[in-house]
């Protein structure tokens, strides 16, 4: 049920651990769904910030493989299917700048599930015009008309405050939940940061009783 | 129960994961606790050999503050006590030379218990001799006698041979977990890696219902 606390959901079209998120939040019931917000950010910008040039993944081999591997252990566990694209990360700014077209169009959702879909379970490129074109057609939205907002330089403008808010508000990974402030990084956290928006975290439960 | 499936778990005393994880680790009942072979090793040298001039949570504030939020909600839903030390990261080396010798001599598990309580329930000073002392009296070793035998050359090259064998294995982060060579990073998997041992991780079912 709603609880009335939002969670804010950061995530990344080219993060893996993004897609496992998303793919958990996107089948909620309706009144817990509707907590969370989805808010697409360029985490290579942040990592960038970082004085990063590219993924800790592909920089660390051994990080890398067992990201994969974890990844296919996690879903297997959860019964998410995925399967490894051929190229690794991809760019997601092109999909980012859609979805945020798709949030103020009302089928932003749907979008980011066929997008992650498209990329982890298809393996294909999301960097594809193509690709981005048909995944907003599949959430109900008008591929050409998006692509072509997507493009716009308010567009453009907005993913850029979004991740600098992303970034302000503490966020050094994909993906993060923030609740009230309470900030929870990683796939694997989604259950604590639950747990805290229904306000029963083993944490707030402890303070309570003190 | 015991499964004759060894986990190598992979450790390092400066790590508050780590402290997470054998702190779930040694209560376990005899058993399954005979499973794992508590494997010490220096972290930092393999973050050297990463490029890395110190803890990724020094070097990135924003994910040094989460790490102490995420290990106390986690230490809160896990039952266990942790404080924040007023040094962090803290010098290993020493405990680490002296794990060895009570690996040697029998008194290894309390030692490792007993210098992660040290260090992140009382937040003492593991680098001081006299703590890593206490720490082997304490475990039913000879404080003086250990201390002795840790710095011998014997025990330094085992420990460079250890942490070599570490990250021949693949281990890149601490804690690790290693199965009939499947690696799990990080105390938040030791559910998974439990599974593991026993057989029963949903993608060795996946993979036997083919």
């Amino acid at each position: 049920m709603s609880t009335g606390r939002k969670v804010d959901f950061w995530f990344d079209f080219a993060s893996t651990y993004s897609y496992l998120a998303a793919a958990r939040i996107f089948p909620l019931g309706p009144e817990e769904a509707a907590d969370f917000r989805w808010r697409p950010m360029l985490f290579g910008a942040i990592l960038r910030e970082q004085g990063y040039t590219t993924s800790p993944f592909n920089t660390q081999p051994a990080k890398g493989r067992h990201m994969w591997r974890d990844v296919e252990r996690r879903a297997a566990g959860l019964g998410i299917r995925v399967r490894r694209p051929e190229t690794f990360p991809q760019g997601s700014l092109q999909a980012a700048r859609v979805m945020l077209v798709g949030l103020e169009e009302g089928w932003a959702n749907g979008f980011a599930m066929a997008v992650f879909a498209s990329e982890f379970q298809h393996g294909l490129d999301i960097e594809s015009p193509e690709v981005i074109a048909a995944c907003v057609d599949l959430a109900g939205g008008n591929g050409a008309a998006a692509m072509s907002r997507g493009a716009s330089a308010a567009i453009k403008e907005r993913l850029r405050i979004e991740t600098a808010t992303a970034t302000a508000a503490g966020v050094f990974g994909a993906p993060t939940f923030v609740v009230d402030g309470e900030l929870f990084w990683g796939d694997d956290r989604l259950d604590e940061a639950m747990a805290w928006r229904r306000g029963d975290h083993p944490l707030q439960i402890a303070r309570q009783g003190r």
